[in-house]
């Protein structure tokens, strides 16, 4: 694959714009009062995201489908992607991130104006944990993100190889499996893109941040994935 | 495909009638009762429907199985299909959508019978908004649409190219994912079609059939699908 | 496919069996007490039927997986199936079928122990439905097994054709859809063949076998599967 | 496939540790409090075991994915595996098992330390009856198994032949339908290796190991097993 900049930028945004606005979607049907999926469980919200991923790889295949920072550096350090599109990949991802979280609160315009629960409006955007420890969550972050890449790498160097479906539900696995502790991010784009959209955007009654958190889901999947990566490298390469 | 007027018509009517009898099929079973799936929530819902696409895309594949008049006029604006053959696929469709609805009404007639509330009855036809907001409702139906076109154009120009499983799963997670707020038609004829038969059935104390808010689910979706036919031609055309 | 009746009632057989022994067996474990998955809810039992034909069709492989005496009718009404070879196909079914269902009552002999409710234990062995009406209840069989048999059709002559996978989610998809009413038997032998052997097993407790509804589940499929096998005929032969 | 000793154990190791990673990971996540899918239900749960076993079976490809003691006995006694090979498989197996469950008590250590229900916390790890009755809880175990064996033969002679996601169905179906009694260990290195590791394990008030019901799922897999082998090794060989 031999892409300029910009197509991998185009390739990577409009893939990781799908995966978030599919995924942060599914939050928001689940957690906003007002929905016809309010409360409709973990199981829901683990389908919606896998197939989120599922989605997304269609529309950035062209690119090998990385819509991940972790998988980004995964790549790199196992010596499939080389380090001089690295740029290219972060800018597309993070950029595509942050545009998929704000159609997210196109759609949901309505339910974001009738909920009341700040907390609730900022989880549709970023993960959190359920017992804050910032060590542990780090840990928790980084078992997701090495499945995910071991796994993508056990069978071909890019998730389009592995292909659209068997990346969708090693997602919905991770969510399923490993996604109880933090919520899984196992992505800095899906989980920082839309944190950085919350604090822009004009949510009716939103509150804080979490800044504070907001490095555990960036860390801990590049850790996860770059360590995937050199033992997948060595393992399967 | 070089099809007759007649070809196409039998084709998207069948295969549209197949997509409405198994979508608002899992509607009946979860919101009439005295149902075997009452009370089943949302992930039966989405499962239920995005396996009824999946059915529907198998039995109109001659066709390219469109079964969406959305997904017509965006592969109409994106050049894949003739203008001239739009009428045929509106009419398969519309018709099947009716014929479809009214099989449902068969299935589960002794349902309707025993049911007494008249917006659970509709809602087993059309779909209708958690807030009713006629512009935002109808943001939220071109996003859903969009998506569904975008990803199918991402891999070829037809959704029986994409294949019946993945077009499935696309519908399943436009379900979870942005179905919340107004119940995901993203396809006029699913949403009218019904609506129409709504309409005309003898169901044992039904209401009205919501006629303000026909247009939503019919304009929506036209406008997604033709703003993913224009994109999605120029990103991957 | 040239088999001897003694290889298609083998292959059938294995098929059937296996289909019935995870299908009544989901059933056993959401509704008897004393099971991990008590109450676990109808896309549960959705899942579980779907994919339990999913597995028979790969055991029944070689006879290309009827294992259903309705598709064998249809497959036989539309011309695939010689006349002569239907003989063979019901006797694997129905066998197969009551052994199917002999091996979910060992596999679950301490749950019937334990439970106390009559009806509930002829649940896990034969459908009933929500609202008895004989007319009505095979209006809703005749449907659901047009949909199987019909959209088996639309892509071969055979199940094992369309393929494991794709087979199963269609009955997945008509639990989800068609299944509220009656219980969705859509099989003669599924529902007949573990009503025989609710019969004759001794079970602690047990009560009735509902002869009088016992016709509906076998003739209501056999319409459906004839009619569809004609129509599959005229539209895809 | 002429694999060294040292290539089966490694490939082994990891298929498995990726499995009981997921699969006791789901467990964790819906019976520990402070989690995310806290009270998921036993859908969820299956999902998550079918989907650990569709991951396991990518990583351990080149061994042709057995991950599972009872597999190699049966694939031993049907013929396509060498006696000679048996060993390194289990090892690789076991040790996968062991490292895999200590994973889990990492991402989920903080849970651990919430929780305060000796039992819950066994139950992450190793599985147990609900009504206990060890003759009938074997024989449970021996049908589950036979199943997931039986299903492979009729494929090809190795998971992997049938496929990630195949097998990772057949799990999932198992689960959904032999499941309810014992909790579907069907695999001697997924329930004892989990349980050595939680004798092992610092884990916080943690009570005792159940060793009284440990043999079950070791001598009903393995039973299962070799059962499966021999009759496929007949109807299919």
């Amino acid at each position: 694959m031999d892409l300029t900049f910009g197509q991998i930028v185009l390739s990577e945004f409009l893939g990781t714009g799908m995966l978030v606005l599919l995924g942060c979607g599914v939050v928001a049907n689940v957690v906003l009062p007002k929905n016809k999926g309010f409360g409709g469980g973990w199981l829901l919200i683990s389908v919606g995201w896998g197939l989120a991923v599922f989605s997304g790889v269609y529309v950035a295949a062209e690119s090998g489908a990385h819509i991940n920072p972790a998988v980004t550096f995964g790549l790199a350090a196992e010596g499939t992607t080389a380090w001089a599109d690295v740029p290219a990949y972060l800018t597309g991802e993070f950029a595509g991130a942050i545009a998929g979280a704000a159609v997210v609160f196109l759609a949901y315009k309505k339910q974001f104006d009738a909920g009341e629960e700040p907390d609730t409006k900022l989880a549709v955007f970023s993960t959190g944990p359920e017992v804050r420890s910032y060590g542990w969550n780090v840990v928790t972050e980084v078992v997701g993100t090495f499945v995910l890449v071991f796994v993508v790498l056990s069978f071909g160097p890019h998730p389009i190889d592995l292909g659209p479906l068997a990346v969708g539900l090693l997602v919905l696995v991770i969510g399923t499996s490993l996604g109880g502790p933090t919520g899984y991010a196992i992505n800095p784009a899906r989980d920082l893109g839309p944190r950085i959209a919350h604090a822009l955007l004009p949510i009716p009654g939103k509150g804080p941040n979490d800044w504070a958190y907001a490095w555990v889901p960036v860390v801990g999947p590049i850790i996860g994935g770059i360590l995937a990566g050199l033992a997948g490298g060595a393992v399967y390469g």
